[in-house]
């Protein structure tokens, strides 16, 4: 099927999916779970074939883990995920203002479904349902692409949503799986049907798909995550939050890439923060002032150590002379998604929240904590750096919408 | 000055702007009517300029009429407008959202400046204080490029506008005017430092300008907004809220420009409704069953009637089956900006509002609502269609921030 066919359909499948109740959305997801439910064993036996062909291929173990659906309760996890987000409150029709403008005259400002999705994403096969649930609730359109690791998986999951959604109201090409690479470039034109891309991958990923489409696309590239610590800050409450921020996931994107700190801090304190990061496994890129430990886990910055993403058991880090300094540095090297203050000052917190540029500022807290989930919205979708006009993680439920 | 440079330093402008407080910018604004209001004569007699300028150039009365900063109260008006922007609640650090995540970690969603907006507009100096004042208080550098016809004014309200800010807390290159059209296809490509383009101008341009950016648009470049009259309905309402959504004035992007009748209508009812129009002098281009009546202001529909934006005293008019080939034809033809039905019937007005995908939709009241102004939202910068994220009216004031 062409590009523009399967887009048009999408749009055509999402005029009717925006008119249908929350009860018929609701009720087509239960039709879908227990579907899924149902041919458990089938779903299974497919994704042992995406599994052995993975192994043959030597794929990386923890590619074949994240591929694997059969370990430790992921289906059924997979499956009460549907669940849940069906019992979620209808995210769609909602009132977020109410104004009477004259007599009889009354303005309201309504939750709305966006249109048709695209969703490009990695290669656990869960992603499928998980997915499926969210754009149905919402009553959006939904086309999807996996990695073709997961392909026998992807392919089986699919045809029992569409089986299944031919029994309840929402149009079966509401959602839509495609196979190949090349379908995605076509896609990519179908401005005219598709509403907004979210692709869910690596930066590399990210970057083409913004410079080959005019879709608005959900997303980041790059997460340069900043700490900056304070003189007037406390130690203990600094190396857990630093140690936390890097070694918790490094693969995150909303892991810290960067240790700004101040340099009337003593030394010994220094000595001490650099040490507890070595000691958790983090090579420390540092600018000459601060190689004060002699270890194979400290090395020299290089040209770009400020403008990179490791997503590794690495940092970088530099001395400044005060806030100010950390907030220029950071405005000008960070990505805008997420970075964080250590200090006991108020009054400094409040000039680095209200002067940083980012989606996320924290004020002793982790970066890790900038996750949709963490916040308490539901099931995270992505997080966004746009300015115009969502920021942040963005959700397609609950009370953020 | 370089493109590159002008953006460069708005967008230093605005890492200061964003700490200041509302009283620092609310008395940057104080001291830039005041300033104004002293060179009063100065600036009149740069608008003559400019007024002699179009005269001789043969410029239309309408435009002239724009230019003309002494007429009827004008300028003080203008200077009214920067007083009362000044005096809004402050649109920046509203708390939006407050939730507990855990003991000792609190989340807050904040209202925060957008960063470096790149406005064009048309030959109307007053505009110029009017987006200085919005932007100024809601914390944005903005960098103005005005029409060709309004230089002189232009250029020494600039002038004073930046030597008012040179007393202020406010950095001077938060507002920056630019001169030429060739300037504006560089800034166009500074998506480094510029955060939104927010064209007020025609279609073409409004669409030249988003076909050449990576730059985020606000706007949109059609406005095809129609009326669906259902069959139970009241014809007095009906002819008014269609007379006005047309004649109000049919230059605006929320004039009606397509009329869809339910067949069902009585035949005279449907010739009282197009008399109506005729008897308002508008030409109405009708379908070949419509042709009731003999007048040099009724047309045969072209092959483009049902895509087209008029912007004058023209409709394109055609039955319609039912309520749901209205609302396909909407979706389909439509620009997305703003539709009505005219009916007695709740169910189906329901049916309307929750099927149609536009960024306002009406029961029983004229296209022309749809302004930001008239919402009472504030002074309008815009209307946007796009629909990631925000969709309608947009202004940089009051409640719906």
């Amino acid at each position: 099927m062409s590009s523009e066919r399967i887009a048009k359909e999408a749009n055509l499948a999402f005029s009717t999916l925006k008119t249908l109740s929350n009860e018929e959305r609701s009720n087509a997801l239960q039709i879908i779970h227990d579907s899924l439910k149902e041919k458990k064993t089938n779903i299974l036996k497919a994704n042992e074939l995406d599994l052995k062909n993975a192994e043959s291929q030597n794929l990386s173990s923890s590619l074949i883990k994240r591929l694997d659906l059969s370990k430790s309760g992921k289906f059924d996890s997979m499956l009460q995920g549907i669940f849940d987000v069906a019992n979620l409150p209808d995210p769609v029709g909602k009132v977020t203002l109410a104004k009477k403008l004259d007599e009889g005259l009354n303005l309201y400002r309504v939750t709305a479904p966006i249109g048709v999705l695209l969703i490009i994403f990695e290669s656990r096969p869960e992603v499928i349902a998980n997915i499926t649930a969210l754009a149905v609730k919402s009553g959006n359109s939904a086309i999807l692409k996996g990695g073709k690791e997961s392909f026998q998986t992807f392919k089986i999951m699919s045809e029992i949503v569409n089986q299944a959604l031919a029994k309840t109201k929402v149009p079966p090409k509401a959602i839509q799986l495609i196979e190949s690479r090349e379908d995605v470039s076509d896609l990519l034109n179908q401005d005219k049907y598709i509403d907004l891309v979210i692709p869910r991958g690596s930066n590399e990923l990210v970057r083409h798909i913004k410079s080959n489409t005019k879709i608005p696309v959900l997303g980041h590239a790059d997460g340069i995550c900043s700490i900056y610590v304070d003189s007037n800050y406390d130690l203990t409450k600094a190396k857990r939050i630093i140690i936390d921020s890097k070694t918790n996931y490094p693969a995150g994107c909303n892991a810290v890439e960067q240790l700004l700190i101040n340099k009337n801090l003593p030394k010994e304190e220094i000595k001490e923060i650099l040490q507890s990061l070595i000691d958790n496994k983090v090579t420390i890129h540092v600018t000459p002032e601060l190689k004060l430990i002699d270890s194979e886990f400290v090395k020299d910055v290089v040209d770009d150590s400020f403008d990179k993403e490791y997503l590794s058991f690495d940092i970088s880090v530099k001395l400044v002379n005060n806030i100010d300094e950390a907030i220029s540095h950071i405005n000008e090297h960070s990505s805008k998604h997420t970075e964080c203050i250590i200090t006991e000052d108020e009054a400094k917190a409040n000039k680095f929240l209200k002067s940083i540029d980012s989606a996320g500022i924290y004020w002793n807290a982790s970066t890790r904590f900038a996750d949709g989930f963490r916040y308490g919205f539901g099931t995270e979708v992505g997080i966004s750096t746009n300015k115009i006009h969502a920021r942040g993680p963005m959700v397609i439920s609950l009370e953020n919408m």
